[in-house]
């Protein structure tokens, strides 16, 4: 057996930083066109895997990601480790309360939007396995069950997003989606790991079928119930005698460990007892939002991202792209989600367009897809070219809710600040020593950028300041109009080191002046982004650390650090 | 070539689980002892290592951490992963611009404390190199090298930690101390970089030994100078441009990564280059509080322990044990070390009660020296029993300098809260129902607990309260006194759901009453416990959260994790 020499450690540290660097910024391009991160990092991996830099340059792929060897067993260790703190975050994420709260209609949706994907795709499964992808020496029942479930999964986590995006988290459709997608995920990943267990675990722990079962459902079972109560009783204890945060911040993730080594003997994949772990954990009460945010960073910005371009690593996605099969995939799985949220939400009593709604949010496969695909192409269930069919499938399906559901809902656009910033509505120094020459200055900037009439927006601004003066003291003014037409807000941004005498309560000058424009057909974008603004200077240094910002790239910095959301 | 099979991955992450259990379980105990966390996490590798879990269960120990094979290769990746990591973290926490603002003394000092512990080893080490442990094929010139710089190098983190636990740590001696401990850090790392390189890298990158050297020259120039500087000027970028806080904190990641590979193929190890690009990365005034607390945490909680006790994992401790050999190298390093610090601090002109402090702070070896003991038994320099000495001198010297701190300067301790709370001291329902019978219930739990004069407690506090009455509003009192004779401070907390009139300003009753007893001979105690209740109560929700805790163990949970330090 080799062990990790100088070379070995150096491929290490250079694949991990340049997977992690690619994925980041694939992942934020991603995120920047509105489509989830995660997409960006799987594209990072097919990027730099077989697919792309395996054909134009073999060699230094092979000497970044060797496919053999102490580099690959390291990759694969930290890639696995990243999965299950993964998979510990998605569970802390589910909170089991709201099940019980929205359960109901929640429930029906759950059941309806598994049982008829799983039911179409059992079938199809079932009828053309050769078509379909089967590896020709696996079980065709067990082939079925994978690709049901491979297409009968919900990714919690895009959908949360989704949901959070929009403004629709906490709403009642949000609750009902979430909830149903907590249902969907706790019960397809039971009953995957149950299908795991009927595989009889080739490499394994040697259990029967039965006690491999047994175990599984004892574990869940046990975790849920006793699991979570004992957690909740100990967290103040560890909170009590422990440095803070980093005592509960270790005993969670000792748990995982703990959770994942587990279910590992049992037979069952380690990502299941991590989640069930962060499922009992995340329930408690006592976990402080700071831990809870300080390992979801970590997690999401740093191992999730090397674990979903590791990924596509595997495979060559040109090499094993098969269209028809790609298309057929696609189709039963959305026939199949868009049937059983749709038709759960009516059961549930929703109106149509809701129940619509509801249909395309459960769409979504994503990541969880990709986990259950990856698994079976591990245990030599799917050819490499349905694996590659359902990761396209997991990407398009995820790409699809938001948009859809946007279209559906229809609802008013949140307005950020930081959207309605500019780099040509930037001015460092104004000349304009009254409020009227500031307006005058600001909305001619306006007229330039965007080529709008920039008298007629001086004088509605110039109308509205006359009424009341806009200065809110502490040095800022917020001069605005609502603007007939107008199709986005815009923020114009003005600093004058002199001061500009905008009428502030307590007497100041202003040196910080944002112009507020909003459209008039969007009655509340004023008021969203007067606040944003407001919260931001409640901070009594906020000004002078504005006012130093040199370039438009340093002030957007620095706002997009201190907004909370 | 293995692969990673199910029995593997359970393995792994039991081994992890367990590891980081009992790492953190033995850190937090050993802080609670007042000793550095790092002392607990060894000794968990020891417990669980060759030395004591290896003897009396041998065949567990070999199952859990297989010497050879995939998992060993496994939990080798993860933990050079986290010593890179953690290095990159105390990388952050220099302050390249403090050694600017105190260079002079603390430049002599950290050349001092530098140079004399160095020339003591390397002048020990050359006269009788098998005493102390040589290879017998090591460079006689390459061994002398090391064990100088192993007992002349500075544990940073542990100073900073000692100082900041007694308060001094943005004073003027400690700003000296933590200046040269930079400084000390810094070129010992250098040297140690170059000598790494003098050894030729028998697995390494084949460079001779004079590009090796210059490349790493130029590669700290570069990252010191023009790498600092682009760093500064990208981080705005990243800021404004990305998530918050995901890009930067991957950002820094990323380049740690790749500062880590650039060294390794310059064939020296990659803590170096995640060090400097650590220095780098903190120098950036852009860097942003939350996103350095986020890795800060992350990788002193769950990484640093994982590798401090995989130390453990790699000897035998008792088998290698040589008492005269400990005790030699434990001389070498104080004598080096007080005799460094103590000159240098009096060549820079401090007066000679502060150069003694100066020179028991400098003597702690801790953390780095172990790294460098470790580098060179892997590279075949030192035998087994003088790696164990290293890490026992690393351990006591780390041990020392706290409480010789504290006994040269008689620094005032300053209260916490915490500290003076007890759950003999915890009444969940007073049964009072004015100020004078709380007072008396309060005082006489005093008495009982710790076998105080009641009655005398309550006359001092009734004395005060008279005076001026302690409602301090939103429900709270906060009645005191200062006790001639009592050691330490006191703190009895009592809870009235009826509530009981303090006559505060708002006229509310108060729910939640402290009794403060500090000693009179420490004036400032008072103000300080007073200060953190005020700060603590000024959260408008804190008391109907602090009201519904039904034990102590919640109770100080809750106020664990709500006070900031």
């Amino acid at each position: 057996m080799e062990n990790l020499t100088q070379h070995h450690f150096m491929v290490l540290f250079l694949s991990l930083g340049i997977l992690l660097g690619m994925a980041r910024v694939l992942g934020e391009l991603a995120q920047r066109l509105r489509q989830p991160a995660v997409l960006g990092e799987l594209f990072a991996g097919v990027l730099l895997g077989p697919t792309v830099l395996g054909s134009i340059a073999p060699e230094f792929s092979a000497f970044l990601f060797p496919p053999q060897g102490p580099n690959a067993i390291a990759l694969e260790a930290i890639a696995t480790l990243a999965i299950v703190l993964f998979l510990m975050v998605a569970g802390i994420e589910v909170d089991l309360s709201t099940i019980w709260r929205q359960g109901r209609v929640g429930c029906k949706v759950g059941i309806a939007s598994i049982a008829i994907p799983f039911l179409l795709g059992f079938a199809a499964a079932w009828l053309a396995p050769q078509a379909l992808g089967r590896q020709p020496d696996a079980d065709p029942m067990i082939f079925a069950l994978f690709l049901a479930i491979a297409i009968s999964i919900t990714a919690l986590p895009i959908i949360a997003k989704t949901l959070m995006d929009m403004d629709l988290y906490r709403s009642d459709i949000g609750m009902v989606v979430v909830s149903a997608a907590i249902f969907n995920d706790l019960a397809g990943w039971i009953v995957f790991a149950v299908v795991l267990g009927l595989m009889g675990n080739p490499a394994g722990s040697g259990h029967s079928i039965m006690l491999t079962i047994a175990l599984t459902l004892a574990f869940v079972g046990a975790m849920l119930t006793l699991g979570r109560w004992l957690i909740h009783k100990a967290l103040p204890f560890v909170q009590a005698y422990t440095r803070w945060p980093g005592g509960e911040l270790s005993f969670a993730l000792i748990l995982g460990m703990l959770g994942a080594a587990c279910m590992e003997w049992i037979g069952i994949h380690a990502i299941f007892g991590a989640f069930l772990v962060g499922a009992a954990v995340g329930d408690s009460s006592h976990l402080r939002e700071r831990t809870r945010a300080t390992i979801e960073q970590f997690v999401s910005f740093i191992f999730a991202p090397i674990f979903f371009a590791s990924i596509g690593l595997k495979v060559n996605f040109l090499t094993y792209f098969d269209g028809p099969l790609v298309l057929t995939v696609l189709l039963i799985t959305c026939v199949g989600k868009l049937a059983g949220g749709i038709l759960g939400a009516r059961w549930g009593g929703m109106p149509p367009r809701e129940a619509r709604a509801v249909g395309f949010a459960m769409v979504s496969v994503g990541a969880m897809g990709i986990i259950v695909g990856l698994l079976a192409l591990e245990a030599g269930i799917i050819r490499q070219r349905l694996f590659v069919a359902l990761v396209i499938m997991a990407m398009a399906t995820s790409m699809m809710g938001g948009p859809a559901m946007r279209l559906i809902l229809r609802p008013t656009k949140k307005w950020r600040l930081r959207d309605a910033l500019s780099s040509k509505l930037f001015l460092r120094e104004l000349k304009a020593g009254s409020p009227r020459e500031a307006i005058q200055e600001m909305t001619a900037a306006v007229g330039e950028a965007v080529g709008l009439d920039a008298e007629a927006l001086e004088a509605a601004v110039w109308t509205r300041e006359e009424a009341l003066s806009t200065g809110i003291g502490n040095g800022v003014a917020l001069p605005h109009a609502r603007i007939e037409g107008l199709q986005e807000s815009l923020v114009v941004v003005g600093f004058s080191d002199t001061g500009i005498d905008f009428d502030a309560p307590d007497d100041k000058l202003a040196h910080a002046i944002f112009l507020i424009l909003t459209p008039a057909a969007d009655p509340s974008a004023q008021l969203e982004i007067t606040s944003e603004l407001a919260r931001l200077f409640r901070d009594p240094h906020m000004l002078s650390r504005v006012l130093r910002m040199q370039s438009f790239t340093d002030f957007l910095a620095l706002i997009s650090a201190s907004v909370r959301p």
